[in-house]
């Protein structure tokens, strides 16, 4: 009696974060110091994160570090967090493409700032503190793409699992390179990846380094499809032209169906449902539902 | 140490439930009141849910509302709930088929209760009540069916993701319309469809209303396959021929594998590994498995 | 805010045991009496699980009952205890194959045993003993491969889903045939074969004792595919050489791969994002790592 109880707020707890914006995964309860880290990150500058919000409610997000394929520099970690936070608070937004400068997606972390935090506390704070950032990118009450033209390496593979899709231009890869700095995902691409592609794929992607074409992306289910033009500008079109397809609704109603879907992939069943019922009542009764209703009236 | 001993205690509750009937989801705790909404739900009346308990094991359950396309009104979801508690104590019962009348599924609910419900507090009563009863009828330890028959859609495509399996007949159609009524599911379609097809093909059909014919169903992994005929009578008796392959067993047998397939579906692996245990421990040793061990001691 | 601090001690503890070696599902407080059924298992002799441990970091675990199609005899259970506790000490392992003496995997149980242990509670007692040790098996931090010559049946059956791979040669088969002695799995082999092939595809193989060959095995994800050979010695150097494609890095990195992909699989979201950040800090700045950063600093 006193478990189900218990069961019961533990997961009227989960269901409600599906609600909340700017949950992050740890706080100082984990050891996480969030000041100290963010003090660290400061100190490796280079590049940014830009983001346009469009009136049609799709927002790109641009990685910006060209001459090193994209990778995060401190100052880019820092940059990230903040453009999640505007997402999350992006009323009208519907979905966000996420892109590399330069026609190459990301090549993981800056080694220059890896290699001055090299002591296991530093590369865990390292990892909170992007996975804080990804988890509630994931979670944004918005459908994301990531446009993978070029290359995704490391932590840029990692990346791309924080999308809801994946879309791949001729010629380019995702690759889990890890192993082969005697490293594995620290920033959630792991456990993402499972949930993408299931266990035995995951291991055999993260163990054997494997490149991953667009063809085989598709064939896992790690990717959409393949788009037919390699060019930059033209991919990127071809990328709107996709998420337009599942954007055609009023915000708050694509917001809600981002936010079921949220709470299925990451909840126990009961747990979900619950969260499904709450997330209903947000639109029920709600002024896209009642136009609907109108609608349905008048043509009777 | 503490927290162990509660994770235990909590798992094994969790796995006794797998055990038990009528269990349901919702109760005074989580604000649920359910006499208040089932009076609000008899002043909506017309049609009405079928059973019929065949001597093979196999029922079969009608949605009967044909001139609103087999539509739930509130008396209906009045009588699902009464079925659904005749079938947990069916003691011979193995399979279950639903279909609806006059070769069509189902479109949801009845718009004149739906118009009279618009409260968000009256909406989530009535999604806290038709979840009630959809869980407990994907828990019934029989193997389910929804035999997809012209259209399914809204909450009836909610409905169908509430049975083990789906088979289509030729023409027919799933669509989860909710974003053209400004909705989302919240009968818990939403959380059972990730669990069915993943979270990106159901974030698709979803947030573009996608009509899903029988061959794109098969593809997704949401239908098993397409059934030859389209004839009402004649698509019925094969999907009862499709389920009799899984029926060839004692009740008892039957109904033991439903349920490790129940807990392996909605538990995390500890507590699904437990529950398999105690169910285990259920027909162990029991009659059908005492005759095959005399069987088998007889062919020596 | 109880509530939460409880959750992330619960999340913590979970993400703990993957960096644990030698954790066992029940215990005492399960009603487990180990010693109790590790003295009953003794009485029922034959057999042996033997064990080699090569150079390359690949082990090769023989399941040897040859007269009885490997079935388990008891010693046999309590040899695979020894053999697995063995495994979780292996400093330098990588990658392990298990497959059965004289050209077929196992036959589940030996009826001796069984009968004798007709209870319900030595029924269940037998399950947590070899749940146990099946869930230790599968979480070693080796990559695992159950080589499927001949049958796989019953328990043997099970037995494959406890390695994160299953390779099978032309003419062998997986066969759950548990229904037919009126029984369900109880080795956790339901758990894990939702897990592996999904609910749908899990409840038509249990209900219906399908006989799983390769094609349909690879069809449904059970298997990765089909070796070219049906030769005993030829096919596990096939299995071998398919294992060696996964295990090209130094054996703690390989063993830390496994171990994200094993908290991915088995933990919600957020606790396998946990783990992964706490295995990420065990090779950050870690002898691998430290020399794939020396030799990326000479190619620049």
């Amino acid at each position: 009696m006193a478990v189900s109880l218990w069961k019961s707020l533990l997961q009227t707890t989960k269901s409600r974060l599906f609600l909340q914006r700017g949950v992050s995964l740890y706080n100082g309860a984990h050891g996480f110091e969030e000041e100290e880290i963010k003090e660290k990150l400061q100190q490796f500058g280079g590049g940014s994160i830009n983001l346009s919000k469009e009136d049609n409610g799709i927002g790109v997000l641009t990685l910006n570090n060209p001459k090193l394929m994209n990778a995060f520099t401190g100052t880019m970690m820092l940059e990230l967090q903040e453009r999640v936070t505007e997402l999350e608070n992006w009323k009208d937004g519907k979905g966000l493409i996420i892109h590399g400068a330069e026609n190459t997606f990301c090549s993981g972390s800056d080694l220059n700032a890896v290699r001055a935090m090299s002591s296991p506390q530093d590369g865990m704070n390292m990892c909170m503190f992007m996975q804080n950032t990804l988890t509630r990118l994931k979670r944004l009450p918005l459908i994301s793409v990531a446009l993978v033209q070029g290359k995704a390496l490391g932590g840029g593979a990692e990346f791309t699992t924080a999308c809801d899709f994946r879309l791949m231009t001729p010629g380019s890869e995702i690759r889990f390179v890890h192993k082969q700095m005697g490293l594995v995902p620290g920033w959630g691409g792991a456990a993402r990846l499972v949930q993408i592609v299931g266990s035995g794929a995951a291991l055999k992607l993260l163990s054997g380094a494997l490149k991953v074409d667009p063809e085989r992306a598709v064939h896992l289910g790690l990717a959409e499809e393949t788009l037919p033009s390699s060019d930059e500008n033209r991919s990127l079109e071809e990328a709107q032209a996709w998420l337009n397809q599942y954007t055609k609704a009023p915000a708050e109603v694509i917001q809600a169906v981002k936010k079921v879907v949220t709470a299925g992939r990451e909840l126990q069943l009961e747990a979900a449902l619950q969260a499904e019922k709450d997330i209903f009542g947000t639109v029920w009764g709600g002024p896209a539902n009642l136009q609907a209703l109108a609608q349905s009236t008048k043509h009777k």
